[in-house]
């Protein structure tokens, strides 16, 4: 019996490093080609599979899956997109399992976060039901490094790097125009329901100095009056202050900033950002000059400043997924451990899907000051490994150099074409 | 006679580069020891001089000077001051005159813009009449590139290394996202009156590649219809679009977007941004999911991202600078001739500052397709050599090392302070 073929498809929101775990996976099938035969990729996620719209990978030269090491952005495009539960998703897996049959495909890939984690856990269990046997594995990937049972998310590390090195960058910039121009800078980082990224802004300030740089995160209630007394402190004494702050920083009664309307500035709700209600609310208060910036997907984007380690666990799940499929692991996660802070320990190791998914790591208390507004020495001796490291891409002509891949399509072999039924929806 | 003293002075918004200047300056004052005395540097630009706020930088280190060049932000402090001109401003250049009489300062290196130009052309012009000789040269830097008289301005080809980058990374996200979710993302960069910089974006697209990248400057007016169906067009034809703005791009009228308020959309004016009001009008006009980010200070401070060529260019202006105080040429600035695109051949020599004071240099319209979106092929070949070549700071626990100067005040011989006069204005 030949081997049977293997599909990655990528899901949710991209991140620098995701090919990085694409090229981890691809690289693993290409040195067991006996074992697992041909690695498809979906085009855009779970929607590629449904729509029968696969990319053979072996057309791509070695050089051009390895450039997936420094290419951000997701290769085979993604999706926001959630298979329906049983029994109204019946319809879906149907399809799924008609399209694995036609290709011989026995191995599936999920590369994405919570969410994705059960899509990949719907097909591990309910495939083999409907007749068509597949392992199934989930590969971690988000900035939001929310994901549950590992101690890191790959794609968090980078995003981490960039964004403390932007507000370091940034804070010295503020510094020398504060004594007679703007002395308060606002840097708005992604984090709808979890403050890590705007917590990892904390290592802007070199440990053990208190400089003026405040942090606002979801998993603490923004208070207006105790953050503008705060930042009124540090500009009184410093001369200036930097302020990271979550889109998602929530009041006291549960709403987003963002949707309160802030500061009771009309027609805002429908613009996003927080970073802009959160510099008129310090300008209004201190009546000071205030700067603020927005770094949306530049930020998730930003290969050229790479953390090596977060590029490294990238690689490494990606392998190690396809080293659970040649064990015949479905339903799992490969995992990331850490074994100690100092040297920086850490391992990949396989957890179940079903302790994982559509759960959610939020940022420990104790990571923050009692004030809600510093690191805690236990969250530098967590974040600093994460951010260690340069991996800086190829360039030229000044310019980062991406991969560029053949993505030739897999002939479709059934009819007719996939269309959702009336009664799906998707949730997201 | 012993050599008299030099002081230094940083002007303005600053640069990821600015203190490369400085570098290059100190550098060759430390090379010239009997020529030069002491190089000071004043404290927040200007205004340091008015309040005998002075830095002996002969107190630093070489390591810590050379570290100046790859150090973001103005390390000695700017300022946004105009000195007023006479007869009003006689108060501020007599207390200047004492200052520099008070430290035997007979040398005055202005690093700023257009408007800093000015500053250093006036000390060169009225200090002598009130009994002060002084060289007084102005060191070019400006991340608006529209110093005239230059073919670029040092900080320029930095932030638009690091813009074009940006946009080529959310670009790819974009790409990746664009099935099922976010098609548009909207770029906002700097340049109130020019739009050198949201024009360099459009490298960001490698050259005879039609992508869906469109770029809006101040020198064309806003036509909300046009842009519009631009937008659409390129989301039609290849499933999403990416557009760079420039924070003062005007309507025909010639009001900023921002003041008109956009789309209607109330109190926006208050927030500043444009980025949101591109995003709103795009939702609400095509319907698709749509994502901005503004990169304000973060871009002019990457320094983690300098073109090699910038860095080069920052240092040999402030190099230069100091040999034509050596020379004895006052009023003037060392700017940047081009001689060819490839290959990119450069030099600085000396001109007047009486006819760059002030004015300032747009974008050739030429640079710009009949549409107005686009990159001509002369605008490639201008911004090509600038944002070339890499120039890595280093990196220490995983962000980067910026320089630690003590700063060493200098004893101050005047008494009393130095008061403004009531009478004077700043004019910024």
């Amino acid at each position: 019996m030949p081997a049977q073929n293997a599909l990655y498809a990528q899901s949710g929101g991209v991140t620098a490093t995701i090919n990085a775990s694409a090229c981890g996976l691809i690289e693993a099938a290409r040195r067991n080609r006996s074992r697992i035969g041909r690695v498809y990729a979906a085009r855009n996620g779970i929607l590629g599979a449904l729509h029968e719209d696969l990319i053979d990978t072996t057309a791509e030269s070695a050089a051009a899956i390895r450039a997936l090491m420094h290419t951000p952005g997701g290769i085979f495009g993604s999706c926001r997109y959630d298979l329906p539960p049983l029994p109204q998703g019946r319809a879906h897996f149907e399809r799924l399992a008609a399209v694995f049959r036609a290709h011989d495909i026995g191995y599936f890939f999920y590369n994405g976060g919570n969410g994705s984690a059960e899509t990949a856990q719907q097909i591990a269990t309910i495939l083999p039901r409907l007749g068509q046997p597949v392992v199934s594995i989930a590969v971690p990937k988000t900035i939001d490094n929310d994901i549950v049972g590992s101690d890191n998310s790959p794609g968090f590390g980078s995003v981490a790097k960039y964004a403390a090195t932007s507000l370091r960058e940034a804070a010295a910039d503020l510094a020398s125009m504060a004594n007679s121009s703007t002395k308060v800078f606002v840097m708005e980082v992604m984090g709808r329901y979890t403050g890590w990224i705007a917590a990892a802004c904390g290592m802007a300030l070199p440990a053990g100095e208190d400089g003026p740089l405040l942090l606002l995160v979801p998993e603490v209630y923004f208070e207006r009056r105790c953050f503008l007394a705060a930042v009124r402190a540090r500009v009184e004494r410093h001369g200036w202050c930097a302020v990271a702050v979550a889109e998602g920083i929530r009041l006291a009664d549960g709403r987003r900033l963002t949707q309160a309307g802030g500061d009771g500035i009309p027609g805002h709700e429908q613009l996003g950002g927080v970073a802009p209600l959160i510099a008129a609310m310090v300008r209004g208060s201190l009546g000071v000059k205030v700067h603020w910036g927005v770094l949306d997907y530049v930020q998730r984007a930003a290969r050229h400043l790479a953390s090596r380690t977060d590029l490294e666990q990238a690689y490494a799940v990606g392998r190690a997924a396809f080293e659970y499929a040649l064990q015949g692991r479905s339903g799992v996660m490969p995992v990331i451990r850490r074994g100690s802070d100092r040297p920086y320990r850490w391992h990949v190791e396989p957890a179940p899907l079903a302790g994982i998914m559509n759960r959610e790591k939020r940022l420990p208390r104790r990571f923050l000051n009692r004030e809600g507004f510093r690191l805690t020495a236990a969250a530098r001796a967590y974040f600093a490994p994460l951010i260690r490291g340069e991996a800086w891409p190829p360039f030229a002509d000044g310019l980062p150099v991406h991969a560029r891949l053949k993505l030739k399509p897999l002939a479709r072999r059934l009819q007719p074409a996939w269309q959702a039924p009336p009664q799906s929806k998707n949730r997201r």
